[in-house]
């Protein structure tokens, strides 16, 4: 199943199902180009992962953490399928990270890790925008993650009996094929971050845990088209300028 | 003027106004024990600044850094005045940290240091509670300074002609002062954090910067009652239990 987050022709904000490609809101259908594609949720917090695949870590000559690599992402981040995102100025290279985000579906906190699929809604696609000047002078990664715009999201939420477990997840920066793994690489698995995370933060309902990118990043330019696709969930879209 | 954010008798979430110690919604007057005193927003995320202080740099033994030195809360983190707080189990070390915060009055992004005071609603207290067994591991401070209540918040907003701009700043644990210095000690001022934070994200209204730490940072146990005093402000205050 897989859903999407949109604003009908009227200006309501509405969560409908995708069947054969189409929106439905009951049984009522809307064409892609009707309607306004919104992020999947509003989170409070996205929490991303840091080298979280071995060979991730090694293309930036990083030894793989031994427990999970986390840092934030606030809710100015949050960015729509097919919005265009405007590069920030006097920023020599911002580089895609193709990753799986993982939708909470309960407010929950200290959750074992054998319980942990209870708690999740769905998977869907993340571009994880990393600002690399700023980020290799910072302690904490704020200027460096946290900037507007920084964290392209969705456009659907798939359940997760949609994904399989070694779904393909791949990043297209104009047609050409950048990032190309599988999500059963991960280090650290979705189980194992959920139960990390929240022996720290409760987590609530539409928060999203971006679990990591392969092998791949490379840097955006002025007029890039990036799409990431992980299997069963689909393709996330964005254009960039400066 | 001093605003507090609270619960009224019939359960409605209110804006008052502070006049001679009572709580006061248009004409009518509350006494402080019959509201229920919540956090003076909800902040979308705190940004916190590390090292703003040269007296809090020595006691880390660390270099005051040449631009802020930047970090996240997010909302998990808010507690309000009043509320006793659980520390975190299995934690050797959680710190005070006695801080002033800016609370945003306007939505806002690239703000000149000039114009900065105009996006300001007024200031409250903080306290930037610090788990330090996982701050000196992590890259990126979220165990250390992100888990839930780690942000006791309030329970004033002074309007800024009410704060000194050499304001004290105090710290009692258990009545003995552990923090005493003067807001006008810090090293980047809060025009210049307010353009430097929002040349990367979009501050909303209700966020809190959270401008940094003087001197006499130290644990907190069980049992203990830490109260902030700011001039012009008012006293925030909070119990501890593991």
């Amino acid at each position: 199943m897989l859903w999407i987050r949109f604003k009908d022709p009227a200006g309501c904000v509405q969560i409908g199902e995708i069947r054969a490609g189409d929106v439905f809101l009951e049984d009522h259908r809307y064409s892609f180009e009707e309607v306004e594609i919104l992020p999947p949720t509003n989170p409070t917090k996205i929490v991303c992962v840091g080298l979280n695949y071995a060979d991730h870590a090694e293309e930036t000559g990083r030894e793989p953490p031994s427990r999970p690599s986390l840092f934030l992402k606030p809710p100015n981040t949050v960015a729509a399928y097919n919005e265009t995102i405007t590069l920030l100025p006097n920023i020599e290279r911002i580089d895609h990270e193709a990753e799986l985000g993982v939708v909470i579906g309960k407010r929950c906190r200290n959750v074992l890790e054998e319980d942990a699929i209870s708690v999740v809604k769905g998977y869907t696609c993340v571009n994880d925008l990393s600002n690399r000047d700023d980020q290799r002078k910072e302690q904490n990664w704020v200027r460096g993650k946290a900037f507007d715009k920084s964290a392209p999201i969705g456009p659907f939420i798939a359940s997760p009996d949609t994904v399989p477990t070694d779904a393909k997840i791949q990043l297209r920066n104009n047609g050409k094929t950048m990032q190309n793994s599988s999500i059963d690489m991960m280090i650290f698995n979705i189980s194992e971050l959920i139960a990390e995370i929240t022996a720290y933060m409760t987590l609530e309902p539409g928060d999203i845990i971006s679990t990591g990118t392969p092998a791949g990043v490379g840097p955006i330019d002025h007029g890039d088209i990036v799409e990431i696709e992980i299997e069963g969930i689909g393709i996330l879209k964005n254009k960039y300028k400066k």
